[in-house]
């Protein structure tokens, strides 16, 4: 534990603890290829577990595919209002991109309850019929992955892009494993852990590097 | 890892989730405090990660002490805009509680800037001035929890209670030990590990004990 005062300018905290998560990996001798590092670090950075470097799962070209995405405009949609607010949506919206969450809007619970869904499967469905390309961001319920590849298995709707962080206990594992085992290319974080704070910072990750012309 | 579909309704995933938990904790020999296990449940529920366990230090009737806040109406400034996102607001206005979060806000970026502080700094010194009882939950930035104790120190602003969970590695563990080293009472995560999802966690799972009767 470093129980001591580091005196760090506020613009450099960032740049800093970047530095220790690098090093850190270093010694744990954990090595990532250098075209993922400024993701996996992010997630690192959000977190503080560094499971994250052993357990993201990119599917070819995964990186270059959603920052074609974003350029040329996509939207993203979320399962939670926390990964709506956590999600950078100015520089989003430079390339011409919104966030989207239906989770809380009064029709979709309404379906959801009447179906004996979960709103997360309802907000997909929904999220199906945006007329722009759409990478989801998803943090939270493994029933919208499911929901994502039940449509992608009838036929209906092919998703050009998934996120797939969802945390917790029952049928995230699962879930995940179902994306990873389709055509959808992907980020997702296998096991339980993830988060509406990783899927964003995800999102953040590819939206900065972007900026930076480094995508 | 478990990857065959289990099926459960929508309405009891999070009660499935929670057995998953309290079982996994007595497998793995982590004994809890029965008086604080519905907390330490919800923080390893929103992150996957049995860490929480070991790490969620709590002053002496800090549960009770926040739930007296909260019934007695006390608000909730938070350091993000994702930790306001995930509090349950609907719950907190029962009891005639607001939260808020000033990090945004032009004036704090601005008064930050000119000042060469954080605009967790700033935002900190604005709840300081809010005329209710204030509970802080702070997910994020280390410069939140120093600049309360600092005005604690000056004894300008006694912190009625504080959630001391951020997130990083600069200057977040000690931020933290000088939250438990004041008599504030808190509930801090010792180490790097935390986050805005941590502290809305935290502050829920006092929430819905309050309101199924438990506080």
């Amino acid at each position: 534990m470093n129980r001591t005062l580091e005196h760090v300018l506020p613009k450099d905290i960032e740049k800093r603890s970047f530095e220790i998560i690098t090093e850190e990996l270093k010694n744990q001798g954990i090595a990532i290829r250098e075209d993922k590092a400024f993701l996996i670090h992010r997630a690192i950075h959000t977190t503080a577990d560094f499971d994250y470097a052993r357990t993201l799962c990119f599917s070819e070209n995964a990186i270059s595919i959603m920052a074609d995405l974003i350029k040329s405009g996509a939207h993203i949609v979320t399962d939670t209002n926390m990964g709506l607010s956590g999600i950078n949506k100015a520089e989003l919206k430079k390339h011409g991109g919104e966030v989207h969450c239906f989770m809380a809007d009064e029709d979709v619970a309404k379906d959801a309850r009447e179906r004996g869904v979960t709103r997360a499967t309802v907000s997909m469905e929904r999220a199906a019929k945006i007329p722009e390309n759409v990478i989801f961001a998803i943090g939270n319920a493994p029933t919208a992955l499911i929901s994502l590849k039940q449509m992608y298995d009838r036929g209906v709707f092919i998703p050009k892009f998934v996120i797939g962080v969802p945390v917790g206990f029952v049928n995230v594992e699962y879930a995940k494993e179902l994306i990873m085992e389709s055509t959808i290319p992907y980020i997702v974080n296998r096991g339980r852990k993830g988060g509406s704070n990783v899927a964003a910072a995800i999102c953040n990750a590819v939206l900065y590097e972007i900026r930076n012309g480094r995508l």
